[in-house]
């Protein structure tokens, strides 16, 4: 059996927390996802700063460069606003949708701000049909640390395959 | 930058363990999954206490205050005899599950008992076929401490779509 | 209310991590989906020692006794090798793979290895069509103790459901 001693040291895969609590950016998310799907938006715009932006983007964009987002706020004041227009929508109380979220990784970290990417995958249940995959993709965020534990101060949901805009309802 | 000095102290999004131990509820959670799973039910029933309820019910129901389970077992024992009496059909071994489960938060906490709620996603193979999503939803339990570690007294897996009996044999 | 004192002591339904650290474990679970998702191979092959094993395997043989791999490497260096056949062809780029990976749980541990095993659900995405469930099933893992942290000497990945040749282009 090869021991620690017998092998060279390899390059770290990744960065450290810094200052940052890794069960406290669990539970960020772990939060995220339950309020977002228990449809609490008020708590949920909670987890984000004031000035925080909020982005959904396709994943071919991104690789290709394109700074086009599918969805922009620039405060969390437009996505309460965005929020509030979706859910006094007909199609709001239509949809249940789920959300995964795992593979919680710090990318980046200062003595402010840490970097966070994650994989999410979001079910989506429609009134009288079977629960289906909705999409699935990652999460490249930045936090910053609050006196109620780490906030999103920049979210950005990368999704993998063309989504049509209906569905967009239910935030990523 | 925004620092925690600058932003006045929001509502904290969610209660603490109290003097359970995050860690040790999320590996109930994990052995839940990989125990159903693996079809080790003594073991699996081993994660409630005698005393436990299991019920298994639909949002929709949830959502209008009605109080109907679509799988209600009143003990531990009686939710072995279910279990029993499942393996036994020739329904059983066609049928391989793989729940996810994530999102796991404490809601509520005294000196006894912590309620805790969760998302799962089940993932249902037969014999020949793809695998596909058999259902989604959400767990509303309460834990109690004991010797061996946090343990069910209260299980709730409440589903997101409509489902046919059929596909209760698995517990979700 | 039934306190741990009242209550005889079970079986605990879980190993212990050993010397390993839990939280670590789940890290190389976490880099193992991200790495591959993002398609950044060579980090990812730094989760394995250079003597490791890779393969897949279906579950109907696991159950059945047969030590038939679908994909079997026999080191590092040959899983490097068929990654990197993988990339070269013209299919590479027409897969989006999404890993979730949950229920990580110790199974056996000794000095120098810990055995774990995880449930897996892989989505995956081909061009300009909605994300679908690839396959769900298990992982059964042993790790050794490295400078680096925890890494990879035996990975099996065993699938749920029948799958295609042409499926198995990006590693579970």
């Amino acid at each position: 059996m090869t021991t620690a001693a017998d092998r060279p040291a390899t390059r770290r895969s990744r960065t450290s927390w810094g200052t940052f609590d890794g069960r406290e950016v669990a539970e960020l998310y772990d939060d995220y996802a339950a309020l977002l799907d228990e449809g609490r938006y008020d708590a949920w715009l909670d987890l984000f700063v004031p000035e925080a932006t909020y982005s959904v983007m396709a994943l071919e964009n991104v690789e290709r460069g394109l700074p086009l987002a599918t969805i922009r706020c620039d405060s969390r004041a437009m996505l309460a606003d965005r929020v509030r227009a979706l859910t006094t929508t007909q199609f709001y109380a239509r949809r249940i949708a789920r959300h995964m979220i795992s593979a919680i990784r710090p990318i980046a970290v200062d003595a402010d701000t840490l970097e966070v990417t994650a994989n999410f995958v979001v079910f989506e249940t429609l009134v009288d049909e079977a629960t289906r995959v909705h999409s699935a993709g990652s999460y490249a965020d930045r936090l910053v640390a609050t006196a109620d534990g780490p906030r999103f101060v920049t979210k950005v949901a990368i999704y993998d395959a063309p989504l049509v805009p209906t569905s967009l309802i239910v935030p990523l």
